[in-house]
């Protein structure tokens, strides 16, 4: 097991009708802004929630963060910020809500030119402008750690951002949320949940005979809840186990002492950048050919996640390792998810080489938890994904 | 899954050589009191490490906090904590040196008439003096929650007490400290945290599968790593895994959501304090025989606990929920621990009247997870432990 520091304040508030709690959590002389997407809670009764428990407050609202929270639009709601003086953020969405809310708690303290300089110069914010979250999508696991994924459309970037300030102070997890949310959004969190943990434990055997065991807990947990989840939401026990496992696959506890991969992730925001496809898919779409090319270097785990997650008894080791990789592919497509490249766009030819080559610009040149995936690299396994 | 709150917020520095990182996380302008127990540290290497890190520092010491943290003892330290002007605890021990600390944390702040209330009317502390902890012996998770017991030899009570303010700061775990604890206090150390995760565990079906899954990992990596730590306590992975399983059973995460019981305990700490027991021998005479007197209660749980954590794959389910309370009986015996009260005392007639008596005069009239076991259940138990 390698040495690791953890530790992660976040204040969990989880189960059915806790949104009433926040007015327990914001501090009553906050001037609160409330962030929020699209404009689903408004329909699904999450919105009517969150004010009334939040009626003696003094609430600004910033609406229209989209998926893949976009840098122009937080400039604006930072604007809000400076001007009504707020001094408490609220996040009320899924992932990318509370990613952009992360960014607007560095920016609004960031002292420096340009808060691009936040994810440019990837800067570690120590204390941010404190936030909380009500978390109406499970998948990212945004509501219990300290990390962001910020996009900006005009040079197609990706770029992620973190540090100790960026925890949410509190985050309400009520799992009847996900009765309202669309189909192939649920299918999406339940892939990125599944890949999170994938990534954080897919790699080589290190001893931490724990963590190892955490990891195939969650993967058994999503694999067995996951269809129950897509068929009636309105299924609490399983509602409520996909919720926490979410949260769970990536709140720091299964990585620590452990190598960790997220090259399928560096991969993948090149396709959602590229392509628009949704996050979840593209990480579908990566995780098989990654592991078939990197066979050699994770068979250990593939085998031992054979064993343990899909119970798979028979056959070498090497037999094993690679029913596993067909065993991870069919659930995502189970979920709905298609797996090739070629599903999702008729325009992919090239889509590797152009991937290889931002890499190589921005000086990514090894990748995987043995840092050597160089872009010729990820170009192969870009190019099997098609 | 019950509805449920977490927040953890103390921080784990884990790994090799890390009591050097000390220097890091205590305030330069500290006044510290170093708190620890018998003395073995001065022998093993581990006082000297802490000194060396704390060189900048003001330190005063303040040794011989017994096991099962004695309140007459304690007031002693407080007293040290009042005259010396003590601004930060450090507790270098395992759980009862770290309980003792928690006990001053909050009577150094405490307002009231004496301290022991804190104790006997179970005060929750919301902020203590600070405090740290550099963890030498796995066992009790003390090093990661905020509770603690502590005995008055004089009434022969031994109570509970914490709050959310009673967090250690930071814990500093090196798993190499193991070398030179004696096999008494490991196999002790093992059976402490594996009935921390059967309390939690060993109740009734509530829906909670991820909590469940994790609770079942420890249970196997314990049991896997047990009889390796036994044997040789140089090996680093059973060493690291065995410590981070002692950690994770009581930091509060696998009991939220669930039911949790806690009677063995409670029955055990009076084998404690009516023979000086050691606290994990006492669980493990109890353990065989409140399982099997709550059998039927908790027959679902014991057949999971069977088939996942022991594999036992044939047999009807009352025959797999049978056979796992004999597993964990030979478990515990495994490790050198006998699990009948009369392996330890000739003494033990009417101990169950007596044990039943004192729960019925101190008004605990309702144990465990269905707060059905009164007295004359009790009395009933501790009898078919003799």
């Amino acid at each position: 097991m390698n040495n690791f520091e953890f530790k992660n304040p976040t204040k969990i508030i989880f189960g059915k009708d806790t949104i009433q709690k926040l007015k327990e959590e914001i501090p009553a002389n906050a001037k609160v802004l409330l962030l929020y997407g699209g404009g689903s809670i408004k329909k699904n009764g999450i919105y009517e929630q969150v004010k009334s428990a939040l009626s003696d407050v003094d609430v600004v609202e910033f609406g229209g963060i989209p998926a893949n929270p976009e840098y122009a639009k937080l400039l604006e709601a930072l604007k809000v910020i400076k001007q009504e003086e707020i001094t408490y953020l609220l996040a009320v969405g899924g992932g990318s809500v509370i990613d952009g809310t992360k960014f607007l708690s560095a920016a609004a303290v960031y002292k420096g030119e340009t808060p691009w300089d936040i994810l440019a110069n990837n800067i570690r914010t120590e204390t941010g402008m404190p936030f909380g979250t009500v978390l109406t999508l499970p998948a990212t696991g945004s509501e219990m750690n300290s990390g962001a994924v910020i996009t900006r459309d005009e040079i197609k970037e990706k770029l992620a951002m973190g540090g100790p300030g960026l925890f949410p102070q509190f985050s309400i997890l009520d799992p009847q949320v996900i009765v309202s949310i669309p189909k192939r959004q649920l299918a999406n969190g339940i892939a990125d949940a599944f890949t999170h943990v994938l990534e954080q434990y897919m790699t080589y055997p290190i001893g931490a005979m724990l963590q190892d065991r955490f990891a195939e807990s969650i993967l058994q947990t999503l694999i067995k809840v996951a269809p129950k989840v897509l068929k009636d939401p309105t299924n609490y026990k399983a509602a409520s186990n996909f919720m926490w496992s979410c949260t769970m696959a990536l709140n720091g506890l299964i990585q620590k002492g452990v190598p960790t991969d997220w090259a399928i992730h560096a991969m993948g925001h090149e396709l959602t950048a590229l392509f628009g496809i949704d996050h979840a898919r593209t990480l579908a779409i990566i995780t098989p050919s990654h592991y078939k090319y990197n066979f050699d270097a994770k068979k250990q785990k593939l085998a031992q996640y054979a064993e343990r997650v899909w119970k798979i008894k028979k056959g070498s080791k090497n037999d094993k390792a690679f029913d596993a990789i067909e065993k991870t592919e069919k659930f995502f497509q189970e979920l709905g998810i298609d797996t090739k490249l070629s599903d999702y766009t008729d325009d992919y030819e090239g889509t590797a080489e152009k991937i290889a080559k931002r890499f190589t610009d921005r000086g990514w040149v090894a990748l995987g938890e043995h840092k050597d995936l160089s872009p010729d690299k990820v170009e192969k396994i870009v190019k099997m994904a098609y």
